[in-house]
C-alpha cells in the first residue's frame, strides 16, 4: 500500500504535457501548482485545497447539478436546466414560471423548491482507503470481497452521518485503488428566487443542445435556509437564509479570448482509462444498442401521447432525458468512428504491455493484472445486452419498479439496519417515500404498456440461454413467444395493477413479506415469482464487481506508473465527487474551414429568432437588442453584450451549474454545456475539440437588469464592476 | 439619348463605395481604375477592355457556362458541372466516366462532347442602341414596339450572322436603355479531353451545393477543334485543335487571404433594380409558389420512380434541378425574412421618390416613369399564378412541349424567315432537332403524368376568370372539374400519343398545318385546340414586355442618376454578356459565434468521408492524405494542400466555370458557386454575406499529378512555379 502511495505522489508532481485535460481533486492542486500559474492563476493553489476556505466554500452539490453562493444570505446560482424541476413544480396554468420566468423581490415570496431539493456543502474529504481496505484478502470470491466493502463503507458513512445534519458517502477512485469519505452539510430547506423565463434560460432548447454557437441565458438562483440555531431543517416558515462562510463575487467585466478560467465542481462519470475491449465494446455494441432502445422509445412515447396532451405532459421530461443521451450517444458513435480514439486505445494497450514485459519488475507486479482485467471484460460483456434490456425495462415501467422495490423493502426491513441493501436503509426513507410519491406526476398507463412492449418483446427474441426463466414463464413464454399474446397480458397488467394509487404504494411500505406473496396484483405477482431470479442476477453482479474490485487497482497502478514515464497527466476519472478544471477562453475548428469564435453576441439571438420555441426571445430582449441597448455589460471587441463562451475545461455531466472563475477566483459565467464533439471526451480528451459552454456573467447580469428587473439580487450579490 | 449617355458616363467615374459588389461590363473598367489598383490589380485596366486581347481573348462561353483557354492548342478549363453532360453522355455501364473519372492521354483519345457542345469566343461588342431604337415612337403600342425591337433585332442579327462562323445576338441592358450586338466565334467541334472522377469533380453532390466548408474538384478539360483552315466545322477526324491567340498561365502558387482575385465570365441573370413591388411580389408570391411546385414535382419523380430505375435515371438531372432550385428559393426566401432587403427596397422607393420630388427639372423628367412602372408591375402580377402554372406545365409535360412547338414550327414555317417567332427561324433548325431528338433520354410516362396530373389539378381550382377556356374545354373542365377524370384523361394522353417515338417526333418538324389539325395525336389536338388562346396570351405578354420596354429605361435613368449622387455602383444587371467582377480572398461570419474561414483544406476530405456517395473520395486520395503527401502544392500557412476558397466577388448563374485570375491575369482556380447566405445577392448585394467559392488551381494540379495521373496536360499548360 505505501508504495502505491508513493508512486501515486511522484505521478503527480511530474510536469504534465496536457495543459487542460484533467478533472484534479482539490489536494492535487499544489502539485500542478507550475501548471495553473503558467495558465494564468493568481491565486496560491494551496487555497484550492481548503474546502472550508475561500473560494472552496463556495462551491456546493445539488445532487446531479453543481451551485454556488453568491451572498452571505445563502443565495446559489445554478443552471436553469438545474432548477428545472423546481421552477416546473411550482407553475400552473395560470401562473406559468417556466414561461413567464420568476422574481421574488424579498424573502416571503421565495417559492419552496421541488420536493428532495438539496443543497450539499461538502465539509471534509478524507482518505479512507486503509479502513476499505481492511480485511480483504486475496483469497476472496468477488461476493465476499463486495460484501467486506459494502458492510465497511456503511459503517464509515453510520459513523460519520451520527451528526444528522451531515450525508456522508465512500467513493472509490481509480476502481478502487484509493477510498475517500465525504461529509456534506445537507441544507434540506431550499427556496427558488429567480429563473428568467424559459426562452431565455432554455434558449435554443434541445436543437441547440450539445451545439455552438449557443445563445442561452442558463442560470437561476435559489436560496438556501436553515432553522434559526443555523443548522440543516425541514422547510418551516421560520427558517432564516443561511449565512456561508464563503461567497463568490460576481464580475461583471467578464473575461476576453485567452483569459484563464476555472471550474469547480462535481463531473459525474468518466471512462478514460478504460481497457481498449471495454471501449469497442461500448462504441460497437453497448452505444448503438442503446441509441436504438432509446429512439425506440421515443418513437413509443410520440405514437401513444398526443402533443400537449396530459399525457405527453407527463412525458416531456423523460422525451427530454431520452433525445438528449440518444443525440449523445449518436455524438459519440460520430466522433469515434470519424476519430483515432479506438487505434490509439489499441495501440495504448500494446504499448502498456510492452512497457510492462520491457521489465521484468514491472512484469512481476503488473503483468498479470492486465490477463485478468481482460478476462473479466471479456466475461462481463456476455450478457451485456440482456443486462441492458432489463435495464431498460425497469427504467421504462414504473409499475415494475414501484413493485420489485416495495417488495425488496419488505424483504431488507426483516434484516438489521445496516446489514440492508443500500437504498433500503432507514436513512434512504425519506427519500424512498419522495420517490414513490412522485410517480403519478410521470405515469402514463398506455405509453408505459408500449415502451414494456417494445422492450419484453426484444427481450424475448434473446437466445434462450440468455433469458431467465422465471420472467420466460410469468409472461407465458414457456410455450413459445407470442407477440400478441404479450401484448394483452401486458394491457391487462396496467388495467388490474392498484399501483399507480399513490396511497396503495404508500400503505405498501409497511406491509410483510407474507402480504406480498398473497396479494393478486399482477406487479407484485411479478416481483414476488421473479426475485429469487433476480437475487441470483445481482450475485453473480456483485461477485462480478468484487472481481473487477480486486483487479482494476492493479490494473491502475499500472497505467499510473506508465503515465508517470510517458509524462501524461494522472487524475482520477469523474465520480461525482468535487474537482477543479483549469484552461482558457478559446474557440476552435469544429470541422475543416470553420471557426468557432469564442463568443457568441446578443445580435446572434436576433438571428435565431423564429418567434417559435425554441427560438422566441422575449420581445422587450428583441427590441432591446435592436436598439442596441446593451447597458454596462458592452464588450468593446466584440461591440455588443457577449451571451456565451466557449473555454478549453475538461467537464462532463454533474458540472451542470458549476460557477467559471477568473483567475482570482471572481465568477465570470457558469459552465453548462460542452460543444458536440466533445461528448465523446467522457473517453477520449481531444485538446483541439474538446470545449466546455458558458453562460457569460454579463449577459446574466443584462438580463437581470434590462429585462427581468432582479435589482434587488444585483445589489445583494458583491459585484466586481 | 445623348444626354443620357453623358449622364451614364459621368455616374462610371464617380468613387463607388461598395468595392465588391458590381458586375463590369469591359468597357467600364478603365472607368474604376483607382479601385481595381486599390484592390490589388497589376495590369493596366484598358487591357481588359480588349476582348481580342489578353486576358478576355482567353475566356470563352459555353452557352450557360463560362470556360477559359488554357494552351495554344485549344485545350479548355471550365467546372466539373458543367462538362457533366458530356461525361455522362459518353458514359456506359462498362465504362462509366462519370464514376471513374476519364484522361485522353493524347489527341485521339479525346471524346466527343454531347450534342450541341459549343466553345463561344465573344469577338466584338457593339452599342447598337441607335439601331434598336430607330423607328420606335411613344405612341406606339406595346405590341408594336416589341414588333419593331424584335425586327430590329432580327436584322442586326442576320447581317452579323453572315459570316457562318458566328453566332450574334443583341441583348438589352437596363431593360431596354441600351443595346449591344455580340459577335461570337461558333467552335462546333469540342471534344472531352480530361475530368476527375465524379466523387472528386462532385464531391458532396447536393448537400453541399451552396454551401461552406466546401472540398469540391470541380475541373474538366475540353478541347476546341476546328477545320484544317482553321475555321469552325462540323466534328470530323480531320478537324485539328484550334489556337486561340490568348490563353492563361495556371498558377501553381496559388493566394493567399486577402489577395486581389477577379472573374471573367457570362453571370445569367440579377434583378438588382427591381422595384420594391417587384421585390415584395417575387419573394411572398412567386418564390413560395415556386418552391411549393418544385417540391411537389419532387415527390411527383421519387413515388413514380424507383431508386436506380430506368425512370429514375432519367430524371435524375430533373431531380437535380428542381432540388437545387428548391433550396435556392428556400435560402433567398430565409434570407429575405431573416434581412433587411423588403425594409431597404422600400426606403430606396421613399426616398428616390422624394429626391425626384424636390428638384422640378427632375419631377419633370422621370416623375411619371415611377408611377408607370408602379401601375405597370401590378398589372403583371394579376395573372401571375396562372402564368407560372402554365409554364411549369409546359416544363414538366415534354409530350405537351413538343406537340406544341411543331404545331407551332408548322405554321411558323408558312411565313418569312424573318418574320418568323424567335427559336422557329433557320437558324434554329439544328438546335430544334437536337431538341427533338433528346426527348426520350429523359421521358416516362408514368412520371409525367403524375407531374402533369399535379399541375393541371392546381390549375383548375384557379377562379374561373383566370383559367383559359379552350384549355378547360380540353381537360373537360366544362361541367365542372372532377380529378379522378382528369388522371384518366392524362393516363389515357400518354397511352395513345405517339411523340414518346424519335422518328414520329422528326417527321411532324415536315408536316403541314393541316396535317395537324387532322391528327388524332392527343397531344396534337391539345396543341391545335388551345393554339389561338395561348396565341391570345403570348400577344398579351408582348404587350405587356412592349410596355415595360417603354417605362423601364426612363426609370433605370432615374435610379442611375440617383446612384450617382449617393455615390452607389452603377452596372447592369447581368444578362448572360461578359462581365468582369474583383475582389479579394476573404472569409466571413455565416453565423453569430461562426466564422467561416477561407480556404479548406485535404484534411476536410478526410473528415467529410463516409464511403457513400457524395462523401466517396477515391481510396487512393484518402490514403495521400493520411500520408500527408502534398507534393509541390503545400501552401505553408496552412499546413495542407487548399482545396476550395472564399472570395468577395459578385457572381451568379452562368459564372460557373469562369477562371479565377489573380493580379496578374494567371488562373488560380475556378469559380464554381456562391455560399448560401449569398444567394439572395441576386437581388441584393451584402459585402458582409456574399461569398463565391472557387476550387483552388493547387488542388486542380495536385489531383491531376498524384491521382489521375494528368502529367501530358500539366505539361501542355504554362504553370507558373
Amino acid at each position: 500500500m505505501k508504495k502505491l502511495l508513493s508512486l501515486l505522489a511522484a505521478a503527480l508532481v511530474s510536469t504534465l504535457s496536457f495543459a487542460d485535460e484533467g478533472m484534479w481533486q482539490p489536494h492535487q492542486l499544489p502539485s500542478i501548482a507550475k501548471q495553473l500559474k503558467k495558465a494564468g492563476l493568481k491565486l496560491d493553489p494551496k487555497d484550492l485545497t481548503q474546502l472550508t476556505g475561500f473560494p472552496m466554500g463556495a462551491i456546493v452539490s445539488l445532487g446531479g447539478c453543481t451551485a454556488s453562493f453568491v451572498s452571505d444570505k445563502g443565495l446559489v446560482v445554478t443552471n436553469h436546466h438545474c432548477a428545472y424541476g423546481s421552477i416546473q413544480y411550482n407553475s400552473t396554468e395560470d401562473n406559468n414560471l417556466l414561461e413567464n420566468g420568476f422574481l421574488a423581490k424579498a424573502y416571503p415570496e421565495e417559492l419552496q423548491a421541488a420536493p428532495g431539493s438539496r443543497v450539499y456543502v461538502t465539509e471534509s474529504i478524507s482518505d479512507v482507503t486503509k479502513q476499505m481496505k481492511s480485511g480483504l484478502t486475496a483469497q476472496m470470491t468477488g461476493n465476499q470481497r463486495y460484501q467486506q466493502l459494502d458492510l465497511q463503507s456503511k459503517k464509515l458513512v453510520a459513523e460519520c452521518e451520527s451528526d444528522k445534519a451531515y450525508r456522508c458517502s465512500v467513493v472509490n477512485f481509480h476502481g478502487g485503488l484509493e477510498y475517500y469519505l465525504f461529509k456534506q452539510l445537507t441544507i434540506r430547506d431550499v427556496r427558488l428566487v429567480h429563473a428568467p423565463a424559459k426562452s431565455v434560460g432554455k434558449y435554443g432548447g434541445d436543437i441547440d443542445n450539445w451545439m455552438w454557437p449557443r445563445h442561452t441565458g442558463d442560470y437561476a438562483f435559489y436560496r438556501a435556509y436553515v432553522g434559526k440555531d443555523g443548522k440543516p431543517a425541514d422547510y418551516s416558515e421560520d427558517n432564516v437564509p443561511y449565512e456561508p462562510k464563503h461567497h463568490l463575487k460576481v464580475n461583471a467585466k467578464g473575461v476576453n479570448e485567452g483569459d484563464y478560467i476555472m471550474v469547480l465542481g462535481y463531473p459525474g462519470s468518466t471512462n478514460r482509462y478504460r481497457t481498449a475491449a471495454e471501449v469497442i465494446h461500448s462504441f460497437t455494441q453497448s452505444y448503438p444498442l442503446s441509441k436504438e432502445l432509446m429512439g425506440s422509445m421515443i418513437q413509443n412515447i410520440k405514437d401513444n401521447s398526443a402533443e400537449g396532451s396530459d399525457a405527453r405532459i407527463k412525458y416531456e421530461s423523460m422525451l427530454a432525458g431520452l433525445a438528449n443521451y440518444e443525440k449523445n450517444r449518436g455524438s459519440m458513435m460520430e466522433s469515434y468512428h470519424k476519430g483515432t480514439t479506438e487505434a490509439r486505445k489499441l495501440k495504448l494497450s500494446n504499448d502498456l504491455r510492452e512497457w510492462i514485459n520491457a521489465n521484468p519488475a514491472r512484469k512481476a507486479q503488473y503483468g498479470d493484472a492486465v490477463e485478468k482485467l481482460d478476462a473479466l471484460v471479456k466475461q462481463s460483456q456476455i450478457t451485456a445486452k440482456r443486462d441492458t434490456l432489463l435495464s431498460y425495462m425497469a427504467y421504462a415501467s414504473q409499475m415494475m419498479t414501484t413493485a420489485t422495490r416495495l417488495h425488496r423493502l419488505a424483504i431488507e426491513k426483516q434484516k438489521d439496519d445496516m446489514q440492508r441493501e443500500s437504498g433500503y436503509q432507514e436513512r434512504d426513507m425519506n427519500r424512498f417515500t419522495q420517490g414513490m410519491k412522485r410517480i403519478n406526476r410521470r405515469f402514463d398507463a398506455k405509453v408505459e404498456v408500449a415502451m414494456l412492449f417494445n422492450l419484453v418483446d426484444r427481450y424475448a427474441q434473446l437466445p434462450s440461454e440468455q433469458r431467465i426463466a422465471e420472467i420466460d414463464r410469468f409472461f407465458g413464454f414457456d410455450d413459445g413467444y407470442n407477440p400478441k399474446q404479450l401484448k394483452s397480458k401486458l394491457v391487462t397488467m396496467y388495467e388490474k395493477t392498484d399501483l399507480d394509487d399513490e396511497s396503495v404504494r404508500l400503505a405498501w411500505m409497511n406491509k410483510s413479506v407474507e402480504a406480498f406473496e398473497n396479494s393478486s396484483d399482477p406487479f407484485i405477482q411479478y416481483a414476488v415469482k421473479t426475485f429469487e431470479a433476480r437475487q441470483e442476477l445481482e450475485k453473480q453482479a456483485k461477485e462480478e464487481s468484487g472481481q473487477f474490485n480486486a483487479v482494476r487497482p492493479q490494473y491502475m497502478e499500472a497505467i499510473i506508473a506508465y503515465n508517470q514515464s510517458k509524462n501524461l497527466p494522472v487524475y482520477a476519472d469523474a465520480n461525482s465527487t468535487l474537482r477543479i478544471t483549469y484552461g482558457n477562453v478559446k474557440g476552435y475548428s469544429p470541422v475543416d474551414g470553420m471557426q468557432a469564435l469564442p463568443f457568441t453576441t446578443l445580435e446572434g439571438i436576433t438571428q435565431k429568432d423564429t418567434g417559435v420555441w425554441p427560438f422566441n426571445s422575449p420581445k422587450k430582449q428583441l427590441e432591446l437588442i435592436q436598439q442596441k441597448k446593451y447597458g454596462k455589460y458592452a464588450d468593446n471587441k466584440l461591440g455588443s453584450v457577449p451571451v456565451n463562451y466557449l473555454g478549453t475545461l475538461d467537464i462532463t455531466g454533474g458540472n451542470s451549474g458549476s460557477p467559471t472563475l477568473n483567475n482570482k477566483a471572481e465568477l465570470v459565467g457558469l459552465v453548462f454545456d460542452g460543444v458536440y464533439e466533445s461528448i465523446i471526451g467522457d473517453w477520449d480528451y481531444d485538446p483541439s475539440l474538446n470545449r466546455s459552454i458558458h453562460v457569460d456573467s454579463r449577459y446574466m447580469l443584462w438580463v437581470m437588469e434590462h429585462i427581468d428587473g432582479a435589482s434587488n439580487l444585483i445589489k445583494e450579490m458583491d459585484i466586481v464592476k
